[in-house]
């Protein structure tokens, strides 16, 4: 799997520290000593799918080189309430001043892990993908992006720079659908993939006769959509967006479209509940 | 009302455009003229509580410094799916390079502003505040406390820096409520509110002895949290947390205590609907 | 044309004053008034292709806000010995004290662009285009791939997140192309664009049995790539690179491959020469 | 030897490689497991002076803490067609997302040390010594001058804060050369070394009366230079600039000057040719 | 006691060394081998109490990270002339390029420590404390506050974010003492201590009556002070400020105030005189 | 006058706001109106020397673009008790927010420009100059130095990059003072000046044996002091170091020296008593 480069991941985690931390965590500090060491465990309270164990760790080795791991899960895993996730044997300051920047990120990645898996289950039998979106939390898309493909879901385009994707407001400055590729493949380089957001059959075929790559249905009704799978399929990735929920989620993937992109896998997260204790 | 400190906000705003602009809006870049400009609005598709306002002005004020607005309403008010929130006159592609990442901003504080007033509306007859939690975005927490204030809620100590929070592994360390809260006044100044979590009545007690500020009564039920009040009003601010969602706060609320906290605030957001459109 | 992020283009102005002035510059302190203005002008003592000017523009206005400037000519425009590029207003120690690094960034820039120009114009009878690969200046490329695209080529991949390239040791590791493609299906989102580098006849093969999008015939002899051409063309893009100099690069150019992509581009550029002048 | 202090060599690297890998290299972490390892060389394909070992190996060293090298020449070194340069054992992906930084250094930086030893043989019997100039790649001077040093040149002045330099604009400004350095007495103090640039003899005489630690004789022809140098030869050092290249290096250095400088050694590197294999 | 923060160090080090040291330590590089290692201590010339011995530490290690520490004293001990406070074995010229900016953070710690020492042990037998205030070196207040604290001082509020303080301009805008108090109860979290300073007695009476946690008796004389003893006692925490040299201190002191705080502590301090010899 | 490089000023300035008002200042933020204007005037209670309103203006420039001051004086001038130094119209939370930064960075500078001044006026009449030291406050030394020459001392290398100063440790290492310049000489470029710091007699004419370009005579009595000054003078600069005080420093201005350097100047500044007052 992918991996998280780590420059972005030092750089996030020593800003949420001191985000936290700031000036210094006032109670810890004036309470446990110095130099007193202690095992800790990150336990759920929760059935889901962890991820982000990486983040967590690297949140308590910032604060302590010398802290050790005893990982009772791995990214992905499906855990329940109860289950311990994590073991922790470090320095006292550091467990207890990085206790809740490290289960705010874990829970957060969890939460979306696990929403994304519920989604994923239900489309798999239809070979469909749950892809993610540019919906993300600004500052944590790698971490956010990362959760969803834990979660068995695809990754969209990262962001604004690594594909093209032709939307309604780009349509209408170039005029039409044809002049906006035309742009596009006068101006940019050929290495990028064009994607195309199309409201109704008509442009959907303007798309298709530019030979795009894939094309994105936008907020259509299930039958449109139907209609618009049986003339693209073979000749670009239909990916569907707009509207989503985990309750109609079935219905659209019975129509045999490619992708089915959810804003909501990143934008309405529901974090799972961890906690950590002193043991 | 306390403003977002300037020097926190460009750093986020610069930080959320590099992650989502990077090398360049590839398809923007390469259809929209350089030099055109737009007007165009940010509309909204829900109802709930506006919060944000500034930060999404911001946005496009860095991708073009000659941008200007119209609000069309102030953070805190209340907006009706169809509003028009802002009216944007500016650069195009700045436009619509910064349309995600303003609207991503925009979406999750006004999210975070709604649901806070919601639970604000619940208490408030009660003469109870809603409080946050450190149980934040990472990165984002600045931001996220505004919109709880937006919303109508108050603000718990914002990092660890600021206030002494007592918790149960504190006590753990200490060997009891007294010996940590000893350390406190021995080592740490005056100047710091402190507030113990205490478990049962017997920890409540303990804590009141030591004349602390604050008590937070730790996932109690109704009956105790009652007998709990009756002792320790008067003498401590009395705040509740734990387990308690929109459907219980109200009884809660009844019980005469000062602040219930929730993190689900900030750690569970269901963004607000909005959407930018080119006129 | 696609611009430069200001971000980007911001901080490396900063980083390349910082260098360059650091402390002060004791020489123009000293010997020049601190409110003086003067008239400068940017001359060129070659023949080529004028590229970057918004770069030297930013590093006088770091210095200067208030600096005005009048542009005698625009980026990819030919100029001659003698020709005046840029006529500069402004506080006379910003003019000096910046004159160097808005030199070395324009004496480069416009290098690459002037030897990109030159191979152009020798492939453009064959419908061929110039790419350029990675062997940029660290730090720079965002500049240089600018620079590039001013003098007429194309940019390849940025860099090593926006495009798939599987190279000869990615093939040892898979253990066959087809095994490397196989994992990049499995692991990597469908949004990039997948090249694959062949060695003969036999990889190349093996690559569009793949349906790769483009193929990089990696350090042939004419003869093979003519070969390669027939087999691939219409299958795939065809890039061609290794040990291709402005000497055969017509020779190239009329087999009908795609692309011609050249380190020399950016690694060994020549820079323009150009001076500043106070008038 | 003076070293690149860490922390300038650390910030380069470091941005180098979020230039280049950013939010990660797709294509190695889909085709290689996370925890490979595996031995490399970087071979020369060139003959020439190696130079930027160092900065190689820390970019591995970035990626893969636990990286191990066997060094089969050291900085400054001639080197072969051919030849091993250095042999890597570390993790796969960290030497594989690495290579093209790590060798776009090297490779600059040989190519000046290469192109500076060509000079210096030329001129050193005649006990002249090659200086490099402030035209070096923006953001990598300390990288480039060390590759000048490497190659057996001279350092010239860093940068406008360690030494002053009086060219032909600031003289402008001043009026005259003993108005610029009476300034200069006057307004800064007497730790750093003086030189003036003079176009003529009239100017050389007048910055010699001013005792001056140094003359540039800034494009000269042969004759002028023989009566510049007969003139003030044990007055001040002497050095010779402009329009200098490789072929008229020696007719200068008979003159009996002290340095001649050549922006070249930087601003027009030609790389040296170096790959990176897998064994 | 509170340590400082890793994050802080670390880029407050980082910055003097880079501020010192830059492109590099010419005299040191030039005259010592690169690998030469040496034992090296520090002396104290002068009486006094030690502080910052962390930093000096870190300082070093920020240069050489096998460098080892022998310390033959700890922070807030005394010291004599003569006494060795730290013995180093290290790289020679990480010790030689080190020295200044470890002995620079060193010596002003000391000093400060040293003289609240003084000033501590002449309250202390009154049972009154000595405060530090905001009126520290900017960007090393987080180091100038511990060194009070290891001199046996009191840490007043960090800064603007973590306490209110209402003086003389703040109560000028609200109009009164009561109607500041107001504002603040009404826009703050009640998780923040009040103070407020007070001029005379009316005001002082104000301000209790509004239930404050803490007065601050601004340049008073000790007549009034006394009379605001009586008045405030019991009520609320009594500081006093403005005015105060080691000769008076005692005089307050004995009036029967809790905390006495003193700008001079930080803002005029005297070097610790110390040096770094090598063995 | 040499001026302070803005990118230095800026940061330091931001950095020292974030310290002090992170994130926010509460006080001022709960009582003053977001968009109130008012006029403030800083005030001196001492006389002395004024040094550093540029660096006061961009304290609440930063916090209040629109921020307009007139200077009741400039730097360098003497001011007394009771006058006005800078009358200041803005955003009155920008004013009161920045009032402690503002007045820490001028009353610091401004004490370094005052003591300074005092040894320069005792020592001018000997045409001897007061040098100042790299023991200046970590971060700071850009500031602290300029404030020097603001009182009309002279700056000594600015750090360890920009002279060589061979001092007893280096000759340590060394062997003798001839075996260090050698190093010096065959290792580093000529275009830095040299000084030798010597202990007696005996060095001394080492160290002019060997055209050092300055001496520095270190911790000697007078006498020898005056023997050094016959034999040294007119072959080298002479600077003298060690236990000086403003009592000492004419006896030792008398003997002819060229400079006396005292680290006093900035390790131990009395700060100049400035206040801010709203009017």
């Amino acid at each position: 799997m992918r991996s998280i480069p780590h420059h972005l991941l030092k750089k996030i985690i020593e800003e949420a520290l001191i985000e936290d931390i700031g000036t210094g965590d006032i109670t810890t500090d004036s309470i446990v000593p110095e130099d007193m060491r202690s095992k800790a465990i990150i336990l759920s309270k929760d059935d889901g799918i962890i991820a982000g164990l990486i983040v967590a760790k690297e949140v308590f080795k910032y604060l302590d080189a010398d802290v050790k791991f005893n990982e009772k899960c791995k990214d992905g895993d499906s855990i329940r309430r109860g289950d311990i996730i994590l073991e922790i044997y470090g320095n006292t300051r550091a467990i207890l001043s990085g206790e809740r920047t490290a289960l705010n990120f874990l829970q957060r990645l969890s939460g979306i892990a696990t929403y994304t898996r519920r989604c994923v289950d239900i489309v798999s039998p239809y070979n469909v993908k749950i892809l993610d979106t540019r919906k993300t939390t600004p500052l944590l898309r790698i971490l956010e992006k990362y959760a969803v493909k834990v979660g068995g879901g695809e990754n969209h385009r990262f962001a604004l720079y690594d594909m093209v994707l032709i939307k309604d407001n780009h349509i209408k400055f170039a005029g039409s659908i044809t002049e906006a590729i035309k742009r596009i493949r006068k101006n940019l380089s050929h290495i990028y993939k064009i994607e195309v957001e199309v409201k109704n059959i008509e442009e959907l075929k303007e798309a298709l006769e530019n030979n795009v790559d894939m094309v994105l249905l936008d907020n259509m009704d299930l039958k449109i959509i139907e209609e618009c799978v049986k003339i693209a399929k073979g000749k670009a990735l239909i990916e569907v967006s707009g509207g989503i929920s985990i309750e109609n989620l079935e219905s659209i993937a019975k129509l045999g479209v490619d992708f089915i992109s959810m804003g909501k896998l990143t934008h309405s997260v529901k974090s799972l509940d961890l906690s950590l204790e002193i043991e």
